[in-house]
């Protein structure tokens, strides 16, 4: 795509123009070499929207909640985006037409903007896709980007990770996975959602996960706290509202926002430049070394990492 | 670890020792710097073992066939190596433990060797290990390598895509994820079965499973079946045997077995590229000049995009 084009494609997103966001988001998505012309671009403009992940097991309630959010930001005069992906795994489809009918009520206001990301068929570089397209969204002025995403999959947590306020949803089901959520979840939460807590066991699933907390000391630090909610009704919808404005106002008067954003941006350029290091080294004279190596590897004359040795000696400099 | 100690530990995995393939698999999966060395050593023994992949959503009983099918091999006198491998999600952990219950009446036997690695806490990397187990397995002379895996998260599929055969595992109730089926695991199946077949529905899935299967073509090579299961009562286990037998002849008569693991060891060769790439990449310099960007970068004065573009020059020769 022609630099005046994208110049043109970045005017319309500085605007708010839904249509030129959609158009942007596509590029991004479909790896359209116009893509970085039009990144770099509206990078200046990023930096402003408070980024808010949402995630969480299949059938937590996700997608309602972010709705339920929305449309309280929405009642503030805040502008939000949404960015919902889909899971990496085929068996867990479905979800992606369920969000879009069920968020009908906030995508026809015109300060919400959503826009599903399947990893279907985009083989990796998904959270790298969905953290442009917040950084596209955060650009045409969003006030506030939400992330909704299924805890399930390395890239769908790195999505997650990439917020400034992560929210798990659970169930009061989901209690048996306590010993589970020791190992992984408590370095993603800043607080815990036990929604439809309307049903049977509720209170022990808050409790359950008040206890794993405790076993993890926070001095002087940020407490993650567990909010029950039902929010098919609305209920705890301003609980959440009102925590994650605790925990924004935390991190900026610790500059903990800066510092992890800070983190966050290291990361996504030891990503980029690992993506870039892949493209340049395999030159096609690299490409036909490998090749003339296959033999002796099939024949298990040479090790993978005698022949992985030989390829990238000198090769950086 | 000193050389010796690898050499000895070699010699123990293949020769068949137990404890010395545990071992070495732990020196693996903790990254620790003799690993590479074993697994240099042990590469040229590599390549026997038939590697068949277990995949499916949660539940779906991956842990009870793979515990059927291991003990159908030891019946025949084979040798059978199970790598178990638990989903990235604290959410659906716990299967863990279930599983290795489960496996217990196979586990007594000498000719199994059965090993679970988690992913939590290994970010990235869990795939490379798994195939790295394998081929530990594979040099201690198991005839075949299991990999179960719950099929969600981009890593975990690309565990099963290292095998040479592909079973997907589904349950009657995960008709309503045929659609998404569409997108995401014809090309990962080499077959289906679809297991609690004695629930309602079973037929209809199996049906709704070969409908999708219609919509692609086959000419001339491998058509995709669906069989039947009650796993848990031994119903089908002979059945998938000998699909898996009949996949197996078709792939070595084809030479695809030959071609499909030439491509897989080209991938193998290219993600260790990429590991190597990105740790001799960022020099204490590289680091330092990253550092000195980061303030310009906050105050969006520069672009991620520049600051790579210049992290990567004349980077590679």
């Amino acid at each position: 795509m022609v630099l005046p084009v994208i110049n043109e494609l970045c005017r319309k997103v500085l605007a708010g123009d839904r249509a030129g966001v959609a158009r942007a988001i596509s590029l991004v998505e479909n790896d359209n070499p116009g893509s970085l012309d039009l990144l770099r671009t509206l990078y200046q403009n990023t930096g402003k929207a408070y980024r808010i992940g949402i995630t969480g097991p299949p059938g937590a309630g996700k997608s309602t909640i972010t709705n339920k959010l929305a449309k309280r930001y929405r009642e503030e005069g805040r502008s939000v985006g949404i960015i919902a992906v889909d899971p990496t795994s085929p068996f867990t489809g479905g979800a992606l037409l369920g969000d879009r009918v069920r968020m009908t009520d906030v995508e026809l206001d015109q300060g919400v903007f959503i826009r599903s990301m399947a990893s279907r068929g985009s083989l990796g570089g998904l959270s790298k896709k969905a953290k442009e397209a917040a950084d596209i969204l955060d650009a045409a002025g969003m006030d506030v980007v939400l992330f909704e995403t299924v805890g399930v999959g390395q890239s769908e947590l790195d999505i997650v990770r990439a917020a400034d306020t992560t929210v798990v949803v659970l169930v009061p089901e989901s209690g048996d996975s306590i010993q589970a959520m020791k190992a992984g979840l408590m370095e993603i939460a800043d607080f815990f959602v036990v929604n439809k807590s309307d049903r049977a066991g509720a209170e022990q699933a808050v409790m359950a996960i008040k206890t794993v907390l405790n076993f993890k000391s926070h001095e002087g630090g940020w407490q993650p706290d567990v909010l029950q909610a039902v929010a098919s009704e609305g209920k705890g919808i301003a609980e959440i509202i009102a925590l994650i404005s605790a925990h924004r106002s935390y991190l900026e008067t610790t500059h903990l926002l800066e510092q992890n954003r800070t983190r966050r941006l290291t990361d996504r350029i030891r990503e980029l430049v690992a993506e870039r290091l892949h493209v340049e080294f395999w030159t096609d004279q690299r490409r036909s070394l490998l090749e003339g190596m296959l033999v002796n590897l099939i024949a298990r004359k040479e090790t993978p990492y005698d022949v992985v040795e030989r390829l990238i000696k000198n090769a950086l400099s």
